[in-house]
């Protein structure tokens, strides 16, 4: 791709209203579009960055397992009345009457319609465990947007729902999920995302854990003990003393977080309400027990650029970076210069490299500031100077790092970090 | 995947209210399920049908130069006032209001939010032509849902938009993504669909041309001149003598057809009620031209149904195939009959071939019915006495044809036809 043909603007200023760093960097690079509060239209860097978290998702809950369907946006209310959510949920779920006045509303979660799927197919106890997941587009009217991709009213969510006849069998796979959800955090670049205990489950009910990412832009806080390592949602601390509840010290720090992830034991809950059984050895008809395990696409995006940027602009981690090589030409009027940037570009992206090639005729400055906003991890600077010694810079965005490369060995040299950097954690 | 863990439930009896062969065999199949009028789930089998059909559409898109982007399914009613379509569609547009009161509509189709993402962007002359394209729910409430996946009100829509400076560069790269649709249709496995003129077009407006699969079950009508070979949508016959406009002779006859993918040249329609300007050379203000491109990915893959079926079951073309292969084993309780068929569906795996392994303890007769429903391409048979010869029998489900082929050398063989029948047409 090149920079000329890139649709979205690039602008030095801080667009107003923006007080999240992955806000601002992704409107001044080009990343959003803002359509109404809460609501966003990607561009192809994002999407290119979107794509790859969703394959991400998909390869790891494949792993564990998963099946992959599609439920869909638009549900009739009836299948919310039947878990009772129809009546228990506010002003946060979207409501519209069809043509012909039945009551319709937007999914903001799966679970009804999850069950409403596999209602049939799990009525015999030897099919179990099973486990469905999908990605798909979510609505949930949130009274307070902000903060760009961090909190929205529309979001594409990964969402999964497992079945299981025994505590024992749920407890397992969610103890699965929850090793995936650490690889998948890893993966996209976050492996500091800690997981929490959320409130629910510290009061005896169901059990359930946020994954969060400490940050101070954070939404959420975090009791974290310095000493033992305990996390936990504040809400779960019955006292404000600081005195840890599982070693007894005082010291018990707050953080703030952005949640990323949550796992649920969800119990029986929707499955009774919903009249799912299946029929035990005994002959009993038995309801089967859930769990649900979402995750934000766009917040995930938004999240890795939180941690993942510098004062010059975003720094993606390769694995999910929408380019994986910003290749500029200083000086594309300088034939050599030119043609020597033109083959480079040809023979990356024939090799499978994703390259976003810069040939406009802009000053060197202006092109830099941009790749730096960006955030692509490699960079090749193709110049006059470096070209009379058959040289190029490679330049890693992350580090600052440069180095002085012979141009005929870029192409495999710039694999072989891609490879090493795809495969790290 | 073992056809014991896959969710979805396959049935002798054709459900009621099934008339078209595509509704009935999807839900025969596993593939559907119903969860209100035209709004269906889909079950894994069918999202890897549609995964697959969205992988071609996404790199038949990028071939012309489009950037995949996201637009958003909610969008407030004030983007659809501002090209007038607010008040000038009906009841088949969704419409609500959000939690402050703000009218909000779900998208049926992106044009509004096509020309909001590019505004700013196309304000450059020099950055023309440029295309977007996104894979997205849309909704459109029909009032009138019908034939499983061929009318519906949820969709998965790949919707593409074009901008253009001149007719001329509009018309050249109309003609392109014609060629790009004629491309998907083969790849999909129904080279046999044709493109017809439709109504706006032969009437003196923009052009427009539908494709059409040819089918008894079909919505549409479709005039055919059996002399010249002209195709009209019989909305554009002013006379209804059975002569061919074209050629002049008496031989137009009408046929059904499904619409499956459709184009547009918008010209500035969009553009100028939106105020959408770039400056032209001589710095006058001007309207760009748009074009628009769509195809429905479920109707798509129940258009492919509707023609790649026989009375046992589905016949799916390679390439969109959920799975490539379908493993049967053969009284599955015989030791050596389980272990080598196990073996095979490790070996197959590994070498990158998706395979759908029945090792239940059903009859011959069940798992080869159930078999047919599927409609794999390649069907393997691992059975107690062809074994004793170190043979399996390798099965077309397209052409009924039936090989035995050495076990140690099915893999090879499989490989190659996969090769061989993915890179038809």
């Amino acid at each position: 791709m090149k920079v000329s043909q890139l649709i979205g603007e690039r602008t030095k200023e801080r667009p107003a209203d923006c007080t999240a760093p992955s806000h601002t960097l992704m409107m001044r690079g080009g990343y959003l579009c803002s359509v109404a509060s809460g609501i966003w239209s990607q561009t192809s860097a994002l999407r290119r960055v979107t794509r790859k978290i969703e394959d991400i998702l998909r390869g790891e809950m494949e792993a564990i397992g998963g099946q992959e369907v599609q439920l869909p946006v638009v549900m009739p209310a009836a299948l919310w009345q039947e878990s009772g959510r129809y009546e228990s949920i506010g002003a946060e779920m979207a409501r519209f009457s069809d043509r012909n006045g039945t009551p319709m509303v937007l999914g903001m979660t799966h679970e009804e319609a999850a069950v409403h799927l596999v209602r049939e197919y799990g009525r015999r106890a030897e099919r179990y465990p099973f486990m469905i997941y999908q990605i798909q587009t979510k609505f949930r009217d949130e009274a307070r947007p902000r903060a760009g991709l961090i909190r929205v009213r529309e979001f594409t969510m990964k969402d999964a729902y497992s079945f299981h006849t025994t505590q024992a069998d749920l407890e397992d796979y969610y103890s699965e999920c929850h090793r995936a959800y650490e690889r998948i955090f890893a993966k996209v670049g976050i492996p500091e995302v800690v997981s929490v205990l959320s409130d629910s489950g510290m009061m005896g009910g169901a059990v359930s854990h946020e994954f969060m990412l400490l940050t101070d832009i954070g939404e959420d806080s975090i009791a974290v003990c310095a000493d033992c390592g305990f996390h936990a949602n504040t809400e779960v601390l019955r006292r404000d003393d600081g005195i840890c509840p599982v070693c007894g010290k005082q010291s018990i720090t707050v953080k703030r977080g952005i949640e990323v992830g949550n796992i649920f034991q969800l119990g029986t809950k929707y499955t009774r309400a919903m009249h799912m059984t299946y029929r035990a050895q005994n002959g009993e008809e038995r309801h089967p027990l859930m769990g649900c395990y979402g995750i934000g696409v766009g917040r995930l995006a938004a999240a890795v650029c939180e941690v993942r940027h510098d004062d010059r602009g975003l720094v993606w981690p390769m694995r999910i970076a929408p380019w994986q090589v910003h290749l500029c030409a200083v000086r594309a009027d300088d034939a050599a210069v030119h043609s020597t940037a033109d083959a480079l570009y040809k023979q990356l992206s024939s090799c499978g490299i994703e390259v976003l090639y810069d040939d406009r005729d802009v000053r060197a400055g202006v092109m830099f500031a941009e790749a730096d906003l960006m955030g692509v991890p490699l960079r090749v600077v193709i110049s006059p100077r470096n070209l009379e010694n058959g040289m190029a810079e490679l330049c890693f965005r992350d580090s600052g790092e440069v180095r002085m490369v012979r141009t005929e060995a870029l192409c495999t040299q710039i694999s072989l970090l891609i490879r090493s950097q795809s495969s790290e954690s």
